[in-house]
């Protein structure tokens, strides 16, 4: 057990709402770029907290896809919202998961007494990225930033209790952006190759590794933890696609323990298990001595599964 | 302390020399891209750790830039040596001091139990991103990587001493690569904002917000932890540039106590620290027992500085 407490959470949901049939799905515009919508959530969950920026000592930002190539992320949500502390920034990413490995990484500073409030922010600014020509990655994805605080507790009940993560790479090109970096440069974008600069997502075939490699990883975590899914009160799983209702029975969790909110807001890349995490404690469907498990699948292919003690 | 030994190191260096003047850069051609030379590093340190891929049980890529927005670069590193394992991979970036903030978070990871071998890697391609009209800009950098594992030791008096980072986001954009993710989109890139995805650096300006902001992190860092330069038996600085005597001057470093290789090697970004690391420890520079200091300033503006007796 690593104690800590999610002392403050905020979220920001872009203006733009777009529906495809019954799916509703939120797409930035106008100045809601990454950033803005980073800073937007940052400061509602400071505000939450009850913490000023100068009461925060570390801040992590965990997104699939940056802001600029150089500097990190962290950096350029500092300058908008702690540019008078000498704060420490950093960005932690494991694509889609990001959030749960950063919530996992600031357990452990804190659980040490590094440090007593870690503000840690998802951003995702998915749209422009999307290709228009395929419909089941064009309609799935929404922008939008989630944050949290989580703060040192003296209370030795509450905090992360265990957490697993699990990366094949044999299904690394499943999910991609190829171009932008030095795999390929920005700069070599031309008409001819400019497809390989967008969001590209083989979801079958990510499906099929899911149902191949989750359960067991689910069932490793259960042995390791010594734990069963009566200790689990709400599963929080990221929000991939319409088949999470298959993974989550694959897996054996009843309906009534996981949160899918799909058709609301589709997939938020990093955002959503923050997002839902957010939403959850703000409609009051999570208490204090709740047992919360945040799990997910991410590029890479990278799972996730962190279990805490709220 | 935080208990860790660095039980294996490696690096690659480009094949290609150039030279301006006395100055000596390594720039990569072929198929010497980023991954090549990170997979290269990776696999020399696992050999010379005489461990095998399926004794790592987490890889940590730590570096300035990635090799594509997505997956996240540790994923593209897993899949070339060690897809037929489950282990968990993850990026971790405070731009040039990368490496820095990797080894510090895993050996909180180790400390606590959770892992026994890390792989930390650094790898950059930074040559094609540099602007070419830009002398002081393109005569400095060198590309490259790096590589350590950090293990579990029994041994309670090795391992990371202490560790301190400052950001100082008021020089958030003296250092930066504007376009190629969210911020200004690849698929944006034309003839006129062409140089908005290439490197930018204000010299000067870092040159002076290091020196007004760097002495005072360096005095509290030792009085916070009770340590004085005479405790340190070699500072590992990055290379940040040829201004590094002058930095190392003010922050009392005497010339026989750090390593100063820019005219052999120039900033290899991130890999600078952990090149050098891999260097002294090749060389027999660094010896067990020894208390090395690394530390360096990157684009953020961030500053690390981590202790660690070997």
């Amino acid at each position: 057990m690593r104690n800590c407490k999610i002392s403050g959470y905020g979220y920001y949901l872009p203006k733009n709402i777009v529906t495809f049939g019954n799916q509703i799905r939120y797409r930035a515009s106008g100045k809601e770029n990454q950033l803005f919508m980073a800073t937007n959530a940052a400061k509602k969950a400071m505000k939450n907290a009850r913490l000023k920026p100068e009461n925060i000592d570390l801040i992590i930002a965990a997104s699939a896809v940056g802001i600029q190539p150089i500097p990190c992320t962290a950096s350029l949500i500092h300058e908008q919202i702690m540019n008078d502390y000498n704060i420490p920034a950093m960005d932690i990413n494991t694509t889609c998961t990001s959030f749960i490995t950063a919530l996992d990484i600031a357990s452990y500073l804190i659980a040490a007494g590094t440090y007593k409030n870690i503000l840690i922010v998802s951003s995702e600014l998915a749209s422009p990225g999307l290709p228009k020509d395929k419909k089941e990655i064009y309609e799935l994805f929404s922008d939008g930033a989630a944050a949290i605080v989580l703060s040192h507790t003296n209370d030795t009940k509450r905090g992360v209790i265990a957490s697993k993560q699990c990366t094949w790479s044999e299904s690394a090109h499943a999910t991609e952006i190829v171009g932008g970096l030095t795999g390929l440069n920005a700069t070599k974008m031309n008409n001819k190759n400019r497809d390989k600069y967008y969001f590209k997502m083989e979801g079958l075939d990510i499906l099929r590794a899911c149902t191949r490699k989750l359960p067991k990883m689910f069932d490793d975590f259960k042995k390791e933890t010594n734990l069963s899914l009566d200790d689990v009160d709400l599963v929080i799983p990221h929000q991939a696609s319409k088949a999470l209702p298959l993974i989550m029975k694959k897996l054996g969790v009843p309906e009534e323990k996981y949160v899918n909110r799909v058709d609301n807001f589709g997939n938020q890349v990093s955002v959503s298990v923050p997002f839902m995490l957010c939403k959850m404690l703000e409609e009051g469907k999570i208490h204090t001595s709740d047992k919360v498990m945040l799990c997910g699948t991410a590029a890479g292919l990278t799972s996730n599964i962190l279990l805490m003690e709220i």
